[in-house]
């Protein structure tokens, strides 16, 4: 995982690489439907700022960005970086942005109490590792951009891979971790 | 320690309730010389955007948000709200913010490695707690918000405690982790 800490911004309107299939409300406010969703990076989105922010059929912004690893230790991080397929693989045509805010609750836990939730009773990264290669994931941070989520999990795989994908949605929502989830919208998309 | 992820932006420049006393390069490149720090949350940013901005005598701007704990176990969380002293105390009319930034190969490393650096063999949290009901401190998160600095720290203390407060710079100077900083500038105010 690099450490570089460029911003990316999410765009849902009416115009992107990427064509919404649907977007749900999984726990609280849901996000308003769109067509298309449009993934800026840090240089993109300087050069199209006017463009975005002027354009009609915008309707809301995600930003994050990809940051350093918070739980995972280095046998995990050996594991990770030996499983994990490259994102934009020709194949990987379907994708899910999966917003994501949790509770006070969660985050005034210290580290240690986190970290047991989410590995060690939860098995976050463990269970996860059985959708690789199938599934490519990426992870932006955005709690402290104050922004309305604090993560935005970005997910790459190949039609043929679609029923694995709900099989680690399913797995992902029925944690102890995911009760500290207090606001997630799942958003489909394809290209 | 709370969780509200407001911003707070430092402001060098002509005006402000702290006088500047000091600005050294510690590490890497310092920062211009200002006469007076302005410390600005989140709703003063932006009444004062304009005037700030337009003003003059305003070098520099150093934002942060005060965040989740990211090394901090259960035990020590329970020993330092018990020792922190408040910030604010009348008779703390001294103070340093000192901006960090860490390098690449910090950030590099997975959870396990960062903490065991920070604190098993660096003693970041327990020798800290030695200076306390002393000093006061509040850590700043900027790597996110991708600022030239990773964090702020914002100490307070009394003047008969400045010589106290060398010691606990001294020391946080000396440690293992320490290597790791590639970047730190210390910024010496008064009130």
């Amino acid at each position: 995982m690099s450490t570089v800490s460029g911003m990316t911004t999410f765009v849902g309107g009416a115009s992107g690489d990427w064509r919404v299939l649907s977007i749900s409300p999984v726990k609280g406010e849901g996000l308003a439907l769109v067509p298309h969703l449009a993934i800026l990076d840090e240089t993109a989105i300087v050069r199209a700022t006017d463009s975005v922010t002027g354009a009609s059929g915008v309707r809301w912004f995600l930003r994050g960005v990809r940051s350093y690893l918070r739980y995972v230790e280095r046998a995990e991080k050996t594991r990770l970086d030996e499983a994990s397929p490259p994102i934009g693989r020709p194949e990987a045509t379907r994708a899910a942005l999966i917003p994501i805010r949790k509770s006070a609750a969660w985050w005034d836990l210290p580290q240690d109490e986190r970290r047991a939730i989410f590995e060690t009773r939860s098995h976050h990264i463990a269970d996860s590792m059985k959708y690789m290669p199938a599934v490519a994931r990426r992870l932006y941070h955005a709690r402290d951009l104050g922004e309305p989520f604090d993560f935005l999990t970005w997910f790459e795989f190949a039609p043929k891979d679609a029923d694995l994908f709900e099989d680690l949605v399913r797995m992902l929502r029925s944690t102890e971790e995911w009760t500290f989830v207090e606001r997630e919208v799942d958003i489909r998309v394809e290209r």
